[in-house]
């Protein structure tokens, strides 16, 4: 029992009815529910969301670590969306729902009957988003998109990669959760202002489109040159600022040290030994120092060759300077501090337990505390109840029928 | 004139009072911005805050488009924090906050008599927000964090970059504005809850901690190896999955396909005109295909490198097979769907007009409509009046007297 965590309940009494799937509408519906909404899933009765079984997960649960990570903390009720009765049950909650989310494929939610107009004409207050690939009007709203075709066409891999070599896609999935972030606040926009008025609204984002939110600086980059943003690695146009090599060399044995500013570039000399050349004006500024790169990287990684990365980043970070390890997953995982701080949170699954990251920020000197993903349709009843007025009786004929 | 764009107002009322700088902080206000909240950024009298001027901007502007684009519809007021009577002005605008937030160095804000217990003994029901580069109880709580230094020990890079070779820093701003994100949808989750209770909160976020929220998927690739979670560079363990170039050759001129399901895999194969091969067990899943994998994208290149990228697209795409052409910034910024849908907005500055990438998410088909960034002290009057009741006169006094 982490007492760094506990449940949150700002969204206490929001119902969001959650047709999402994968990872950029469920990271989404999923931070909702992490600050206390009542997120229920509509899953497919025979499986579930792809993503609960698209993915190898670990040995002893049909569900992947990955239906964990982004579902956590909802509840879970099976429909089957090929039957007019489950679409006429789906229908009844979007009644009793404040917010509605889908993220399937261009057109799909519409063929279904379920688009904005058919459910804004059965709740006007409702708040309808929908998360899509392409943005409507693009000349290329009807494609398909995964993660890497938005982060491929919405410039995130142009700048990410060595200078001379191909694009790189960058490892955190933007495309997907970065998506889902947006959305997440717009959707608390509208909740807010629902509160007062009433008002429902349609709001759409698509991944493409998102990917420019993120990738801002770049545009500075392009407005002082003129020219479009360039791949950069791991340096930058100054020195000492990138990644410099750390004992005993393995693939994550780096740590990035950034010594723009002239405070932090002296406290540096200081801790290389080098007091000598504070103030001296071949290395004074980012300009003279970026002239003589080679140098000045060669006098940072001579240091930081010979410790471990840990203890680079304890020693240069304590002496004022900007610097940072390279951490793996592992790496993260093992680090004591995640955990007592509740950063990462334990999964009390059946097959379980594991460890996960959870909502990182903290209310009150606590993060919110993390309840497992749910079994599919594991909130029929409580749900078709609650919502509904369904008997447990009748779920189970539902269930009998297919329908549920 | 952007059709696609309206004044949106869902925050209206909500007063923000914005100590933040650079971009982890300001993105974050300027997302409520957006939404309609009245954001008030206090700042320097002399220079205002470093991103104004840090980096170099388009010709016949003191501020640089990095302030443009993280400062949008906020507010600009200046107050002198090392004047008595301007900590004093500070404190008076915080009892009239619903959200005060700040960025700055760990022990900074308390050292200026503005920490938490301070404000809160003044406004019970304030929300008040901290984005730090690492978190309270971390071993690195008092090390300073930028941008890199973030997804260096984040795992960001860990996960970034061709197998064999350095961790590469990725391109988007991840550690400023995905963290930025993070808190945006904390603060709204508790402005939520104070309107129904009145209660305030006080919110945290790390830099660091907030970069696990983005490598999720390589948390499920670890869960499902048992192993940190590799490089992949721009491929996967299946084939097609990758960038593939296109012609004529140049630094971006790539293309993102995925072709993994087997209705997508077999849709490719009509396009490539070898129909011979759907149902061909040699190829049939992503795994025989992973064993094939030279010889698959092989097939597939040949293919791209006769057309240019944007043609690539348009054909695979309208094929139902997932594609994105890798654009680069200059790409995106002449792409007429993004002005025309009102995601990249017009700044009009008096040394402008500039255009900008603008809130990506539509409500009832349209994006928030764009006002540029302040000039620094622009809303003195205004909000000094607003807020405190100090009439234009005495702001003229206090500006003599260098408090504001």
């Amino acid at each position: 029992m982490n007492e760094n965590s506990a449940p949150l309940g700002c969204l206490s009494g929001v119902r969001v009815l959650d047709l999402t799937q994968f990872e950029a509408g469920p990271s989404c519906t999923e931070a909702l529910a992490w600050l206390g909404a009542e997120v229920v899933k509509v899953e497919n009765p025979s499986g579930g969301e792809p993503g609960r079984t698209a993915f190898a997960g670990p040995p002893g649960t049909p569900d992947s670590f990955y239906f964990f990570e982004f579902n956590a903390n909802k509840k879970s009720v099976t429909v089957n969306l090929k039957s007019e009765r489950g679409l006429a049950l789906v229908k009844d909650m979007a009644k009793k729902a404040d917010v509605m989310i889908e993220n399937m494929a261009p057109g799909t939610i519409e063929r279904l009957g379920l688009g904005y107009d058919a459910i804004r004409a059965l709740n006007p207050g409702i708040i309808y988003a929908q998360v899509k690939g392409f943005g409507e009007g693009s000349p290329y709203e009807k494609n398909l998109a995964f993660d890497m075709i938005a982060q491929a066409a919405g410039g995130t891999m142009s700048i990410t990669g060595e200078p001379d070599g191909p694009p790189i896609k960058p490892g955190p999935s933007l495309g997907d959760t970065g998506t889902g972030m947006l959305m997440a606040i717009s959707v608390l926009g509208a909740l807010y202002e629902r509160r007062a008025t009433g008002q429902g609204r349609r709001l759409q984002v698509a991944m493409q489109d998102a990917m420019l939110h993120y990738i801002r600086f770049a545009f500075q980059t392009q407005a002082a040159t003129g020219q479009a943003a360039p791949r950069n690695g791991s340096r930058s146009t100054t020195a000492p600022s990138g990644i410099f090599p750390c004992a005993p060399g393995g693939a994550n044995d780096w740590i990035y040290v950034f010594a723009r500013q002239k405070d932090h570039w002296h406290r540096l000399l200081k801790l290389l030994g080098r007091e000598d050349l504070i103030g001296d004006p071949r290395y004074e500024t980012p300009k003279a120092r970026g002239e003589r790169m080679a140098e000045v990287n060669a006098m940072v990684a001579d240091w930081t060759r010979r410790r471990d990365k840990h203890e680079a980043m304890r020693i240069i970070g304590a002496a004022g300077v900007p610097a940072g390890a390279v951490l793996d997953t592992m790496e993260l995982t093992n680090e004591p501090s995640f955990t007592d701080r509740g950063i990462l949170q334990t999964v009390q699954h059946p097959a379980g337990p594991f460890k996960m990251p959870s909502w990182p920020v903290r209310f009150d000197g606590r993060t919110p505390k993390l309840a497992p993903a749910p079994l599919l349709g594991q909130h029929n009843a409580q749900v078709f109840g609650e919502w509904l007025g369904i008997s447990a009786a009748d779920v189970e004929t539902l269930q009998k029928e297919g329908v549920v």
